[in-house]
């Protein structure tokens, strides 16, 4: 008898013969991922952002959100490696240079890293990686390969969770500014100055999608990398919190805040 | 100023100039990591393995392990892909066959489906991927991504965690079958099997990776590749303690068994 493996994802994909969505129904569908799934809605955020994580909890997660905070300009440069149209190529760099900077050095990186400054961690030891939970390695890496991998349509379409992202922004501004005394204009500077950088990319983006998706397939395969990209961001949280606060159990080899009171899982 | 973006992953490496490990220490450095990191240590598989788990727990695990289990033989296809010499791709050929079966059909992901059926799973649910933990993809995927990115010494190192798998199966049968009336042996047949099938494939890549690493360089970089691989390992089931046993937070699409108590993030 023969029992072939299953093939990857599941079973090939019939066309759907589903009608393609309006314009103003795939707005809304984009809309409606980002109230069910956008990691504002997690319960890491909801602790950091109304004062509920102590000092070290906070470490953990300006440690972890580096690297992703670190990969996104590969992730734009991966993206762009794939893109025929020069033009769209160059209206993407600015989002590398919004990262990374120019011959200024005032990039969103560096900005970041007066976050972990002012939070007292070792700026060699955030850069090296080494105290990385594995699952935010593994989450962030993952998106990466997908905007490598994936069609431009869907690879693009993963970044359109910046539609959601200026209110969890100012969320964060204001509730860290609120509840930590070390949360001053220095350590926010990253995130005051992406609430008016975004804006730009998010109106071409999703335009570039909603043009580009022309079949309702197409649609679909939009919401799926969307709704993939929400993954990634909320793994990372469940990973922070699985570590620092409940059940606290710290992978072995990842960053442990000085007198932390997790439990050991080994014991 | 100019401020460039960090390296990946941190400085260039410089040679180390440390002495290579004797054939001896470099295995005991290999068993040590186990000892260490093996995931037979992780509080997931305490609970498992002392019947401490509810039905439904189990099936999310069996559930979310099932990509593993099936996308080893993907990982093996990739690392064979790579492999310029025939006889080590021969040599590495039965693995695939292990897992997929021959025209015989009775390969380990059908045994291994055997246990999802026990558990009252949806096998095309099952098979779908649908209700992954995300960070369960994630980490799978990044053992595949290994394998096809990095050296072949680092490709093939990463299997070297089956060194510690006898221990771990041997534990997993006798605590399974004492502790719960579904663990019977048409559901424990993969893992049955499995201790005898690996035998063959821990001697050989354990012999061709001592005999392949030249260096010191070399000895630790397939160090780092076993240690990452415990990463893998580990962080599945870190996933699946966070989402399933505590604090509880199911993430958003992922798998929720009848009668499920865990607890509502959103809420």
């Amino acid at each position: 008898m023969i029992m072939p493996a299953p093939f990857y994802p599941g079973s090939p994909k019939t066309p759907s013969d589903k009608v393609k969505l309006t314009r103003e129904e795939f707005i809304t569908a984009l809309t409606q991922l980002g109230k069910e799934r956008y990691h504002s809605l997690h319960p890491f955020h909801k602790l950091l952002h109304s004062g509920k994580l102590s000092f070290e909890q906070v470490q953990a997660w300006a440690l972890n959100r580096f690297y992703y905070q670190w990969s996104i300009p590969r992730k734009d440069l991966t993206l762009m490696a794939r893109m025929n149209d020069v033009d769209i190529r160059v209206e993407w760099r600015s989002r590398v240079i919004d990262h990374e900077g120019d011959i200024d050095g005032q990039g969103g990186i560096k900005r970041y890293l007066q976050l972990c400054e002012r939070l007292n961690l070792d700026i060699d030891y955030v850069k090296s990686c080494e105290g990385l939970l594995p699952a935010s390695r593994f989450a962030v890496d993952a998106y990466v390969n997908f905007v490598g991998s994936r069609s431009l349509l869907e690879a693009v379409a993963s970044s359109l969770t910046e539609i959601y992202a200026p209110a969890i922004h100012a969320e964060r501004i204001s509730g860290l500014s609120k509840h930590y005394e070390w949360a001053d204009d220095y350590a926010l500077a990253y995130f005051k100055k992406r609430i008016g950088q975004a804006r730009k990319d998010v109106e071409f983006g999703r335009e570039w999608v909603i043009n580009n998706a022309i079949t309702r397939d197409d649609q679909n395969a939009v919401l799926n990398a969307v709704k993939f990209k929400t993954e990634v961001l909320w793994a990372q949280l469940d990973a922070l919190y699985y570590a620092y606060v409940d059940p606290g159990f710290i992978p072995p080899g990842a960053f442990i805040p000085k007198g932390f009171n997790g439990k050991k899982w080994a014991e």
